[in-house]
């Protein structure tokens, strides 16, 4: 018989699913590791105006999806007022059948505002009085948002020149009792054939409060932002690399390579490659040192739209999954900080979902003991971040790995109302684990199904990255 | 409880898929917007003396079957008579369990000639004497093959010195009401390393009746072709390519290099991709003025067995998916054009399923207000072509797009009986849906579902091609 | 309702599933025609002291296992006794949920030791208990499992040079059943770039008693052991290249990179890609010429982890999977063996499941009158031999080429209790097939799938290696 419109077996397909999902999985708290919300709405505890502010101010997948509907920039993130924006967005929802867009919208609509309808074009009004009626309301402040998500910690995505004032204000703040830990990512430090980067080695400068003239002037301010963000609460890095590269050069090739972009010269590709890969060896040896988690993001086109890059700027809608090859690179990468003694925790994310397998294995052969599950394949990530991408993560890591050690779901969410993808997360998990026990293809053993359901979706978290929790 | 073998719930495996299947999809007329029919054939209303005339004449899917079983090529293409090369059909298809030939065969005998048993060894002869006694009857000459098909648009291949006689001839007969439109395909102007361009030169320049001596003279009369076609009711082009590039020279260098090739001199790899980049650059612009669909078909390695080639020739079986990586070409050959607003509607085909996920995102980095879904993944394509191939491609559309928008199936065929295939993708997104429905992933809303059903089979092919119907 | 864990329909979901299972397949011969045991151990019938000798001896994907649970070395490879070893694997069970080596674990505990409960922690103890007292009996020596096994033939792996002494002693054994056939493995001879070479060359030398100073002796040499092998009763050979070349070059080429690499000097990538191309194109020929199988093996990265290759050597569980395109030069390389009149028989494999779809392809373009599938998709290698990579491997096998014609399943394994791997591929086989026929995609003929899962289970291995069977 057929099932309710995502009612509360929602993708929970068996009694054991059912079972496990509330047992073990509904109920513990989240440890959304890496997002990019803004930490000063927390610490402002920012309301919102109506539902276009919320869902349509700054989500590029929407765009993107109101985009293939043929809709006009103007009524996406033009100058159209928010209701007819809002309108684009239900008239495109409903052909979306299929999209993972069309299940978050659903459990957002359902979770946080109570609406409970299909969202299309004959529902939108309805759909905007109730959720800007319920956005008036202290309810649903930022702070509550996350409150009524049980939501343990939150790590954000900072910039090596942030001062973490918001963070700072946050952790004193004893009525707040989530966690909002920075984590480092120092991409435009390492991007040396992007704009901005003589300008951004500048404000580095400043911000340490001593000249950058050299590669060892850049990794001694670099260092110390990382002993700065340690002090902060900081537990994990982040690297954004359109494709892994290992293209090793001595000392002296990088800082000529450095200087020769400090003089504002063109930088060959070459050239990039060998300063990319000395800088990403550097930070990989702080992180080790500090026991925090290394975490790489590739294989990506970014910006590909020009006309569009120059209206809107990056983030807005227009990358797309790459095929660059980068599996040798990645096994020397990593060879070479683990030949050192230097290799630290490592969360490897590809946007191509055909280098899960490659991912499965290479994990495998890097383990040590400072972690069960040391070197770890991330959670399907952005496009791939729908039901059958988790289902096909789940099952190569399992295939290749151990499942139980996975540290699992991350929003890498914009918005306060993605934490529902965590339970979007735990239905597949629990749903997929229920399919084997049912199959008789794992024992139907109370201990080792909570050990393994809790610990994906809280307690292999929890352990690996070691935030100090309030 | 079991399934009868391909009885009339053939792939629906719920009520709901039935229902989507009998109420939206069955009925609805087809548009076959891309195959390689032969016009002569529906203008000459050809009959075919038997079944293997019809299926083995020129299917080199069959013929690669065949061979996979050991068969001599002599029993294959060769000279044996017609019944012992159906015989070594009927005895390899037993064995092509999983096949997707093995449920077009059975379709095509149960829709065209009512025969409803296995086809084996065994039941060749009786299968044999039912076909052709059928194929002797008015009832199959192709015009009524196509008729019974519910067919009301086919767009055909053409090379663009065609004269498009048969195409005006079918136009002008108003007994026949299927639409028959003309596609245009270059791929001759476009391959300068392939043998025989000089000698396709000579023959363009004859057709349009001035001289070609550089790229301008060139162009002028690609001009005129499109020109020609256009007015012939051509809506759509098409590209084979290998593999996608995009390698800018300026317009000096591209005449150089044409002049070169005219010259009979040998043109290098770094040349040809240039030229070729230059050339479609071109038709894109063109296509864009006249509101065509670009068509890129790629990712092939054709005539892989060179033996095989000096016998047979090309399109006889020997083809395989390519793995090259043209994910970084594809983006800024798209951006090239769109820079320029010359971005025309696009479809874009890979031969590697693996490709489905990069092309999944390229299209939503240039949509645009032409049409809900200008730039498409196309239908699973040729090796592709099979349940799961479709079910995979209708899956990571729908992850990454708005699978509502998307314009559907094309048979790709050689033949007048493959309108089936519309019949077996119809089942399998039928079933999809149904099954998303059933799991409570989509409401069961029949206004939503007749639309997306309805959309995909014919109304979106429609509205994005814009035939001229009869 | 839910099934027990792994009881007698273990992964046969279905009334057909089953039927197909235990009428067709389960008491079908083994021909284990691809693996990685020891002669000698064969002929001097060893027992084994404890669980962990037969278990974690030698077996890197537990060693893996235990690895990414955080374990120390020490008690993986190293010193500690085989009762700790033991329980760190049994510890790091149970997360493994999903992972192939779960159920291969279970069944070689049901089948071989009659332990029908889940190992885990807890039950470590008794699972040593009664394992060990087992290998104490006669019942479970080297031959006595085989003999239980119903192995019919064993497909070992050989360096050129080995004398086959085990071989012939066994085959003269007229008490052992069991074909033990030598598969020729001359990958020294071939990786001109790998330490060692000169020596082995030096080693060879000595095996056939004449000396080696130029390619052409070198050819001879390798041709009198490929007659040796061929007499002893090879009937493959077997090569494992990271990645496939096809690399032209003339003879005098050749014969100078490997004079060069003979005087000790350092070996550029395009020579050894050169002399690389030379041997398997001269080795084809032979193995054409005695109507041996050619396997290759691809698209894998060894030894990536430098500080435990210097521990630990070679396969150790440090090889992950590659993601190389070699679509191009394996078109070239079976054309160039092809256009001469000499490509073999040939099984192709990858670790790298996204080449699946090229593979499937490419053996169409090869295939011949030798055997019906002359040219085969090897069975789902290594880090592919899972429930989900099989099912995959089969499926795309099934759409791409003529599943009938399938030779089937190999251990490839180190272990003489890796005969179920055979049950594991044949239940998941039989579930494949039988779900298509319960859905009503292939009739419920029984003669068709006798021959079908009789074939691909042992009859198309015996017809396709033509072993000389005791």
């Amino acid at each position: 018989m057929s099932k309710k419109f995502m009612d509360k077996n929602f993708l929970l397909e068996t009694k054991t699913a059912q079972k496990l999902y509330f047992d073990y999985a509904e109920n513990m708290p989240i440890i959304d590791y890496h997002c990019h919300i803004i930490p000063a709405e927390i610490a402002e505890d920012r309301k919102f105006e109506n539902i276009t502010q919320v869902w349509l101010g700054g989500d590029h997948y929407k765009w993107r999806l109101i985009r293939s509907n043929g809709v006009p920039e103007e009524e996406i993130t033009g100058s159209a007022d928010d209701r007819t924006k809002f309108q684009r967005f239900a008239e495109a929802l409903p052909l979306a059948i299929g999209n993972p867009m069309y299940h978050w919208t659903h459990l957002e609509l359902q979770r946080y505002f109570d609406f409970n309808k299909p969202l299309c074009a004959a529902t939108a009004q309805e759909a905007w009085d109730i959720c800007n009626a319920k956005l008036q309301s202290d309810d649903m402040t930022v702070r509550n948002i996350i409150r009524k998500s049980n939501v343990s910690v939150i790590g954000t995505t900072d910039d090596p020149c942030d001062d973490l004032k918001y963070h700072k204000a946050i952790a004193e703040d004893s009525t707040f009792k989530t966690t909002v830990a920075p984590s480092f990512r120092p991409d435009k430090m390492v991007n040396i054939d992007k704009d901005g980067f003589v300008e951004y080695i500048a404000k580095l400068s400043e911000t340490v409060g001593s000249e950058i003239k050299c590669v060892d002037d850049l990794l001694a301010a670099a260092q110390s932002r990382v002993e700065f963000f340690d002090k902060m609460g900081c537990r994990a890095s982040d690297h954004g690399v359109d494709y892994v590269v290992c293209n090793l050069a001595d000392d002296k090739e990088v800082d000529k390579i450095f200087k020769k972009a400090l003089a504002g010269k063109e930088i060959s590709i070459d050239e990039a490659e060998k300063y990319k890969t000395a800088l990403l060896l550097f930070f990989g040896r702080q992180y080790a040192k500090h026991g925090w988690v290394m975490q790489i993001h590739t294989n990506v086109h970014r910006n590909t739209n020009t006309l569009m890059f120059n209206k809107l700027g990056p983030d807005t809608g227009f990358d797309c999954i790459s095929e660059k090859e980068f599996s040798l690179s990645l096994v020397h990468f990593l060879d070479a900080l683990n030949k050192e003694g230097n290799l630290p925790k490592t969360i490897l994310y590809s946007l191509n979902p055909n280098d899960n397998e490659f991912l499965g294995t290479i994990i495998g052969c890097f383990q040590g003991t400072e972690a069960a599950g040391k070197i770890q394949h991330g959670s399907a990530w952005w496009f791939n971040d729908t039901k059958t991408g988790m289902q096909k993560q789940l099952t190569d890591l399992a295939n290749l790995s151990i499942l139980g050690n996975f540290v699992g779901m991350l929003t890498d969410s914009r918005s306060f109302l993605s934490y529902t993808r965590h339970e979007y997360f735990r239905r597949i998990l629990c749903n997929l684990v229920g399919t084997w026990v049912e199959n008789g293809e794992y024992p139907n053993d109370k201990e080792s199904l909570e050990k393994i359901i809790k610990g994906i979706c809280f307690e292999n978290a929890k352990n690996y990255f070691g935030f100090n929790m309030k």
